[in-house]
């Protein structure tokens, strides 16, 4: 038996094993210390009522032999299909046909399936920084891996080189973990360009759900074009607090096709071989998100992020450091204030102001001398971290 | 962009769409026939009292900000594996580290999955007839397929030839779909094979809890040296009626290595990079079937599927007809009588006794003339189903 070789070209990511391990050497030598995590990208308000009541009303169902269900479909129920397509008729004016939503188990998994259907001498284009599925799932398969930069030139936005070759191009907007968001001139100019290359752009919208501003774009298929280029991956993860009950759904156009082969077809082939679809419970709970109850309570919770996001801004720019992000998305990207690198300020925030964050350079090379903080933690305690970050800055 | 050319190789399944449209067909021209369906390998009794309960537990917890769960483990809660571990401890003497244990949404997605670790240059040894993602989950991949014939002189169990060379060998008992069953001998059989072309078994025990016979094995792990050579994978679809609810686990033994590398490793690397872990709703009420509660509960429904099983087996060996399965297993593997082929009985059992089973040519080649009955119907119907046959057959 032979191994995947490219295992082997994989880098440990020791990022979150570090920030853990710094955590608790710094509250081993100072147990008195109260840190505040602002680091990980979770969720902390709990499941909506509307949620939690679609839970008990499957659980029953299942407990009962009339209203029992077994075997479902593989790519979703028609109850939560026809709910998304209704969702982004209503938020994006985008028409979608059932058939093309396939319901996940998240958009991590189907971001890293989705590989298969596609044959490993293609070239992949990933943004760096860059959330590292992108890269490590692409090592696996053994992909060349071309990388645009992001820089706080570009407000983290790197766009289309026409000298550089692609065939299958990332995009994560609002993007993990700069925050930053394209709007539509500049998607636009990504669907001409995967258009032009025959390239396939794989569009991570898992947090579309924080975008306000008029100008962004929740969805590629906003733009012209993008039915015949995109594949877009979406999650109820940050939605609506699903990180730890798992759903989402992956959009693939009926138009998407290559070498006489359907993509849609194909991904339907992929699913229906090696997954058995998602628990009937969490796909009702699914469902129970856009109901009118559903949408006022998500609201609700998405206000309560966006308000600690605006607070942690509002310090950054009262102290005159540069950011990106906070305004459209959960995640707020600084730069390190006198010139500092990634891990540097990392260690002066956890011993100076018992604060915990994420150093940028461990989401790539561009990312040193950044910083990534989360609007997810609890009120209270983000105005207490903002409170000491400005204390310690002034 | 290019795709994957190994999907032009798949060919269309219609095994179970002919069946739907045959019997469609047949309702419409008979519009009061009563058919009875035993057809489909899904459980038909609702979940147990037990798991129900811990489902509705589970969503009071998510709707509480106290006791909300976001992102969990990717390879599953420790509560969970710790139980599994304990079951294989009390019901096959075999011990396993929590660590060796994977939550999954389903074995049929890690049977999928696992092909990612293992090089595309690899030859996979399958049974005739099959379960159909082992085929194509290996023809997406452009892996070289060979197979073993199942046929009734070996009793649908077929057993190494040492000269065929395997890389990965696929092994389901009890069979899906012959519900044939191999015992500690033969199982030994081909650990010893699998160690001398040190080849890895993909060892399928999803009807594991189906077997009560001593001489047989629920797990591959019973046998010496298989801890060298195999994975296992599991699933609580059919041990506790989870086809809908979605939640298997996968064993990766610490001793398996190849080319310096730990499979264990590569299989969590995979994991952690392509999964998110099983909804924690779903993984305590996969705990639940563990309890003692639990245990009894599950108990109760397998008798039931066993007598049903008992019910159609005495019927055949009433009329005569040679079968494998029924004892182990939920599924009831049978010679068509007279020389019939697999459809011409399916015509024949559909018309004249309104009764829907699965032609076993479906299955592969091998499968022509045999026909697939399941346990899992209810009973008073699977009574009534066998009723017919006999009346027909006398």
């Amino acid at each position: 038996m032979k191994i995947n070789q490219n295992y082997k070209n994989l880098k440990a990511s020791y990022l979150f094993s570090d920030i853990a391990k710094k955590t608790a050497a710094y509250k081993a030598q100072n147990p008195d210390a109260d840190i505040i995590r602002l680091g990980i990208g979770d969720v902390t308000l709990p499941l909506c009522s509307a949620v939690v009541d679609a839970f008990h009303k499957a659980a029953d169902e299942m407990g009962v032999k009339e209203s029992f269900k077994g075997y479902g479909p593989e790519q979703g129920y028609g109850f939560l299909k026809d709910a998304i397509k209704d969702y982004y008729k209503a938020e994006d004016g985008v028409t979608l046909e059932a058939d093309e939503i396939f319901i996940s188990d998240g958009a991590k998994s189907d971001l890293g399936n989705i590989l298969d259907i596609f044959a490993k001498d293609n070239t992949v284009l990933v943004p760096d920084p860059v959330y590292p599925v992108y890269v490590d799932t692409n090592i696996m398969d053994g992909r060349n891996i071309v990388y645009m930069n992001g820089t706080a030139k570009n407000n983290f936005l790197p766009m289309p080189d026409d000298s550089v070759d692609a065939d299958l191009i990332y995009l994560c907007s609002p993007n993990n973990p700069t925050g930053a968001a394209y709007n539509h001139e500049q998607l636009k100019a990504w669907v001409d360009y995967a258009t032009k290359k025959g390239a396939i752009i794989l569009f991570d919208a898992a947090y579309e759900s924080f975008v306000i501003s008029k100008e962004l774009v929740r969805s590629i298929y906003e733009i012209e074009g993008a039915r015949n280029c995109a594949i877009e991956f979406c999650s109820f993860s940050k939605i609506a607090g699903f990180t730890g009950t798992r759903c989402g759904w992956t959009v693939v156009p009926m138009e998407l096709e290559a070498d006489g082969m359907s993509l849609n077809k194909m991904w339907l082939r992929r699913q229906t071989t090696k997954f058995n679809g998602v628990s009937y419970p969490v796909q009702l709970a699914a469902a129970a998100v856009f109901t009118p109850e559903g949408r006022a309570q998500i609201a609700e919770n998405l206000a309560y992020y966006r308000e600690n996001a605006k607070i942690i801004t509002a310090a950054l720019d009262e102290l005159g450091i540069w950011y990106t992000g906070g305004v459209n998305s959960p995640y707020i990207w600084l730069k390190c204030p006198n010139g500092m690198g990634s891990w540097e300020f990392f260690d002066l925030l956890l011993t100076k102001a018992n604060v915990v964050g994420t150093p940028g350079a461990g989401f790539g090379a561009m990312g040193e001398g950044f910083f990534r903080l989360t609007a997810f933690g609890d009120r209270e305690r983000t105005r207490e971290a903002t409170e000491r970050i400005k204390k310690l800055f002034k």
